[in-house]
């Protein structure tokens, strides 16, 4: 039964792609079982791989998978940490590599149309040679895809000023499970021609429809930055150096939060000249027209000394620009060395509570003996602690999963949520009961049910 | 039976809300049985006019509506201009102008928490004491109020730089069909635990749930704006302006357009020095720090000279700047002085189309020979006609409605949509099959039914 189910499935894929658009040999089902969120499980392994090359290829297939009731389970780069791209019930990974074009970028309407398989920094890169921004920037855009960002509305660094990726999808075309092709929005920025339907994929992990192009809205490229590190010995001051900066009616291009065990890690691998002996360090970037930069760059030094900043490292050229960039994002890879294992978690909270949020966390790690380095984006109470672990010592992955539920009971009880930006996946549905209201959920089951009747597209994911 | 019906429909009302809640005399009655649309049709009234204060109360009304399939309306200022509010199956209107609590200012979270009763005015102004903004400004926000705006997901001026009222509500408290109450977001702006609910209601017209508290995301507030007017002999070139102070990396606050009959039934009725020979004119605004703004200013003036503007009207005083705010915000009112009648639509088009949908007005308006005032955010492609007559005329009514068609038809043809920031109602529902992506509008009314399966929230609006 099983045998002959796949064989059909194999047989019908190759007709619809071609053999060169396909894979299905154990490699290479072993290698799309993971994502990266640390997780194999060797019961739940996809068929076949996929590599659609258009909307009608990938219609086809929702139609076999529909009628067939097999899962379909869309997957740009694979980079999500909660295991959003995760063959739980078997059956097709579309793997969307190969639509990968950037269709149009138009100056006049400041929009761009782009396939799911676009890396975000060519995005970035091509948009901004024509003097415009495409602001989300996801730790891993080099790799990351439009697809997978969509899918999760990430985020990154330059949210606090520029929103995340939900703020600039403007229209998707989507596959419906059963294979039928739709377009949700307009090409049209501000649009109010019915419900917002474009919204309701963006950020539903594939679970609601197949998204196969979509239109994003861009904005003109700041002409310039400037960046500064400044340390503090006590977690407070950096919260009130926030409030402070925003009091000035300066909004920040970026505001993120290094904790003293993210400094002690990126210098023991990569020396750069941060300072160890600080509790905490505000990354602040800001941008816009370079002759305007100065006033509020002296303005932020000025707020930073007033709430006891420790040391402030300015950058007066590019490379020192460059160094201070360079060690930030080197957070999650010097923390991969501490342990053959890294969990990156995703929390946020309103701003007021940042503080009990990190004590909390740093709290509960200690409780769990737990390497952990706090980085996150303050300005938007979004926090990620990356945790180094070997997954394999049974002891440490217990803890680990005690951990994490009292991180989730944290962020609740702040009036926070599961996920800034990194979305649900499969590691955190099981909370999901105690973090939504129960109507609330109970409406979103519901259009999961309409969209997805049969429950094909993504199973598992979310709730 | 009908009398039955509205004797128990008057009494429950009167028990949840008191006497001095409710209003159901044959003056209010015809009152309410229109909005700012001007239709008024004698079959299609309310039974009763109900001003709840508590979300209990709304939640009490809704299971009695429930139970017993009566139709509601969720009203605010009334001041939509496509019918949303109009009765138009009977009912209970809920007029939300005594649920007009600023709940909470959270400087630090950057948030406020209001009803939906809230003037947009006032909102606006409470948080600026605090520093903040609130950037949404329908033209009519010293009446108009939130939870209308929320309905419709309005805009205003400023949403070319800032967007319009949907980026920034981040949680809505609803009350559903049946009676229930929840909350579709958080108090984190950046958050994707689930769907996205709130976007679903927002812009839905009162046709998916009733709402009763909305919480609202707040950036610094800016600290200057500069405007000016610059006038155009043609059309084209205020098309090509645009697009080069965006090549300049300039995003204007607003950036508005008005035509040649505009600036003379301005000027006529409300001097204040408008030019009245030139084809249009420009007003632009642009805000930020206020030593930051003398360079833009600068060079847009360059940019408006080297597209061949006829004249440049700057503003070096707060007088000056509120003589072109006041002509700006003249153009309704003055258009009204043309005729007993001004109906203002709302189309939106990709910008790069916006002289061919300005153009294609004029003709519309020249063949059916109505006098017509246009202005509209040339930033966002989307054009207001101002068209002034007398709709008991029968000749020009007619005219008039052959006339709306062809611009609905004209604005799709253009890639546009039917509107931009006041939404459906029942003024355009007739036309939105051909408007939107058939599936997509079929989801749409399956939504709409999984949220009012009796079809009781708002019947008749959007489709």
């Amino acid at each position: 039964m099983k045998d002959t189910y796949k064989k059909n499935l194999i047989k019908t894929i190759k007709k619809i792609l071609g053999e060169e658009n396909i894979l299905y040999s154990e490699d290479a089902i072993y290698a799309y079982s993971t994502d990266s969120t640390n997780i194999i499980n060797p019961d739940e392994k996809a068929d076949i791989i996929a590599f659609p090359t258009t909307k009608e290829q990938v219609s086809e297939i929702m139609k076999y998978a529909y009628k067939n009731s097999i899962a379909v389970v869309a997957r740009a780069a694979g980079t999500s940490v909660c295991g959003a791209c995760l063959p739980k019930k078997g059956g097709i990974i579309l793997d969307f590599s190969r639509m990968n074009k950037i269709i149009e970028i138009n100056k006049d309407n400041l929009i761009c149309k782009v396939e799911p398989g676009v890396v975000i920094e060519d995005l970035k890169k091509a948009v901004e040679k024509l003097d415009l921004f495409y602001p989300p920037d996801p730790s891993n855009l080099k790799v990351s895809m439009i697809g997978g960002s969509i899918g999760l509305s990430s985020g990154g660094p330059h949210t606090f000023k520029y929103g995340s990726t939900k703020d600039y999808i403007i229209d998707l075309e989507i596959v419906t499970s059963d294979g039928r092709i739709m377009h949700t929005g307009s090409s049209c920025s501000k649009d109010v021609t019915g419900y917002n339907m474009t919204q309701l994929f963006v950020g539903s992990e594939g679970t609601l429809g197949i998204v196969t192009q979509a239109t994003i809205r861009l904005i003109p490229k700041p002409e310039a930055k400037r960046i500064m590190l400044a340390y503090f010995d006590n977690l407070e001051n950096t919260s009130t150096t926030v409030n402070d900066i925003i009091s000035n009616l300066i909004t920040p291009s970026v505001i993120d939060l290094m904790d003293k065990n993210t400094l002690k890690t990126i210098e023991s691998f990569y020396p750069s000249g941060l300072l160890t002996d600080k509790e905490a360090a505000l990354l602040i970037e800001i941008d816009g027209f370079k002759e305007n930069l100065d006033k509020q760059y002296e303005q932020i030094i000025e707020i930073c000394k007033k709430n006891n900043s420790a040391y402030i490292q300015t950058a007066k050229t590019k490379e020192e620009e460059d160094k201070i960039w360079i060690s930030r994002r080197s957070s999650f890879g010097a923390t991969a060395k501490l342990a053959p294992n890294v969990v990156t978690e995703d929390v946020v909270v309103p701003r007021e509570n940042i503080v009990k949020l990190v004590k909390g966390i740093w709290e509960i790690c200690n409780k769990y003996e737990l390497k952990t380095c706090i980085m996150g984006h303050i300005g938007d109470g979004n926090i990620h602690p990356n945790i180094a672990l070997d997954l394999r010592n049974e002891k440490e992955y217990n803890n680990f999963i005690k951990a994490k539920a009292e991180l989730f009971e944290l962020a609740l009880s702040l009036n926070g949520r599961l996920s800034g930006e990194h979305g649900i996946g499969c590691e955190k549905s099981y909370f999901i009961e105690k973090a939504l209201d129960k109507e609330n959920l109970n409406y979103m089951k519901q259009i999961k049910e309409l969209f997805d009747p049969k429950n094909i597209l993504n199973p598992g994911k979310i709730f």
